[in-house]
């Protein structure tokens, strides 16, 4: 199967119906209308095979992966997401490997209502680079340089699964717990709740690199350091029933990859964030308090001072 | 080296003055503000080691060539450049390699005052993702399926010398021509031709699988044929010294990479595509014509129909 081909699949499984993609895939470039009154939102991330997934991942939760990790900084954002471009890099061109990974991309892609719009496949290291074009109102987007002393800090749905799973993975003692392994394969965007906080939060981040590292990014930015109360991060029951609780504590504050999102507001606003809780049907819990100074400080449930392991994932680390 | 090290490097050779990036490299996202009355174009190209270059390729050029390819895709919808985004998969962060890169990728960059706002840099095999967003005024975008029957079918500058490049470093009997390397190596993006042509030529595409492919691709997307005189493919000093003329004109007629911009417009505008040569000081010369049926078909100097030994470049062919 040649290039040609390939991009003709890819064309097929994504026609879009978006009444703002003038020209989609098939020309050298995409033909966009951009709103007119908003700003334009850009993300583009990589996952490569053997670091960001495991080699023998299925190709349907890495088309969904690679999408949602980009949809996941549009939602930090505050931000709609509207288009997106793809640059596949496969070892050979592989027809049931890129129709699995379009499953999945495509679920995602089409519960957002996200036009794949351009990109490319050439031949290499298996690799997927995906691009996220959003829109967000002037003065509403949620930067990590806008946190200020005494806003809250708030964390949506739970932590530590995702990293749960890569523990149990890299242990290979036992079976991944399968819902372990469906937050680390399948992180669902927290889309809605980014829309609904954006003009309410003072600051956002998504969680990518661990709670305590990302928050760390925000205090860093907005020139500020942040309290966090360990006993307050919130937790599955799969999570709770495999790991013990020093071991759970340490997932949920530096584990990876859980793809919610961390936000600063004001004590004022803590009845609009229940309602989009509420809303949503995400919970949405207050786990500590911006403060002067730099830096995260965690604290245990008897108040004393708590020091990672490590501080969080980077890549170039290990 | 850790990655947010990484970042920062790249960041602080990439301040951009451009009004209309409202917040840059840092955030989960960057905030642009798009141009109200053009469409938006996006192009995103991925560069492979081993495939798309050599893994023995200077950092710098890479850096050029990465930024380049996607610049020429923006030139052949005639736009203008605007941003763009980074993300680069490294097997270990290399500081000197990093800095190396950033020389060519800024030096054209600069050059066509675009502004890096995003991306990521991971660990991996080396890989280079580029994302280019540019603007068009509304109708005047030279897409691939706006040829007309009798058509006049141009090309820029010269081609075959990229392909030339190769075919030496392939044979490995001599050094390469310095000439044909940089043209390989430094392709310059057409962008000024590019702008020049929106509203005048039919059909645009940039010659990056070999120029029968790439006309090709217009015919196919127009419904209409094409008829090239191979004789007409102009050709560089340095080419004709290293090939003979079957070998050159094998080169010219499918070689990729040259990064040229084909288009076909109406012979009326025969006066104004040389007075866009003479304002932008790139060679134009009209090579064939459009025609009725499909494909493209060369012609030697005595008039007969010849054929490639193959049709271009596709990246899972070989």
């Amino acid at each position: 199967m040649a290039e040609f081909d390939l991009i003709a699949r890819i064309r097929a499984r994504t026609a879009s119906t978006r009444a703002d993609v003038v020209l989609g895939i098939g020309d050298d470039a995409a033909l966009l209308q951009p709103s007119a009154h908003e700003h334009l939102v850009v993300a583009m991330d990589t996952l490569n095979a053997g670091v960001h997934f495991p080699e023998e991942t299925a190709p349907a939760d890495i088309g969904w992966k690679a999408l949602a990790v980009n949809l996941s900084d549009i939602a930090a954002m505050g931000a709609r997401p509207a288009w997106c471009t793809l640059s596949l890099s496969l070892p050979q061109a592989d027809a049931a490997w890129v129709d699995g990974f379009l499953d999945g991309f495509c679920a995602l892609a089409d519960g957002h209502d996200v036009a794949l719009v351009g990109g490319d496949t050439t031949r290499g290291p298996l690799s997927v680079c995906v691009a996220v074009h959003g829109f967000v109102e002037p003065g509403r987007a949620m930067r990590r340089d806008g946190a200020r002393v005494d806003d809250l800090v708030w964390v949506t749905g739970t932590l530590g699964d995702a990293a749960g799973a890569l523990a149990q993975s890299r242990a290979r003692q036992k079976a991944i717990d399968p819902v372990l392994r469906a937050r680390l394969d399948r992180p669902q965007p927290r889309i809605a709740v980014g829309r609904a906080l954006a003009g309410i939060a003072h600051a956002c981040i998504d969680v990518s690199d661990g709670l305590l590292a990302d928050l760390g990014h925000v205090c860093a930015a907005s020139g500020v350091g942040a309290e966090v109360s360990l006993d307050t991060l919130p937790w599955t029951e799969a999570l709770r029933a495999h790991f013990d609780p020093d071991a759970r504590r340490m997932l949920q504050a530096t584990g990876g990859d859980d793809y919610e999102l961390c936000f600063t507001a004001p004590a004022s606003t803590r009845d609009a964030v229940a309602r989009i809780a509420q809303d949503t049907g995400v919970q949405i819990v207050r786990i500590g308090r911006i403060v002067t100074g730099s830096g995260v400080q965690a604290f245990d449930a008897d108040g004393d001072a708590w020091r990672a392991p490590r501080k969080g994932h980077e890549h170039f680390a290990d």
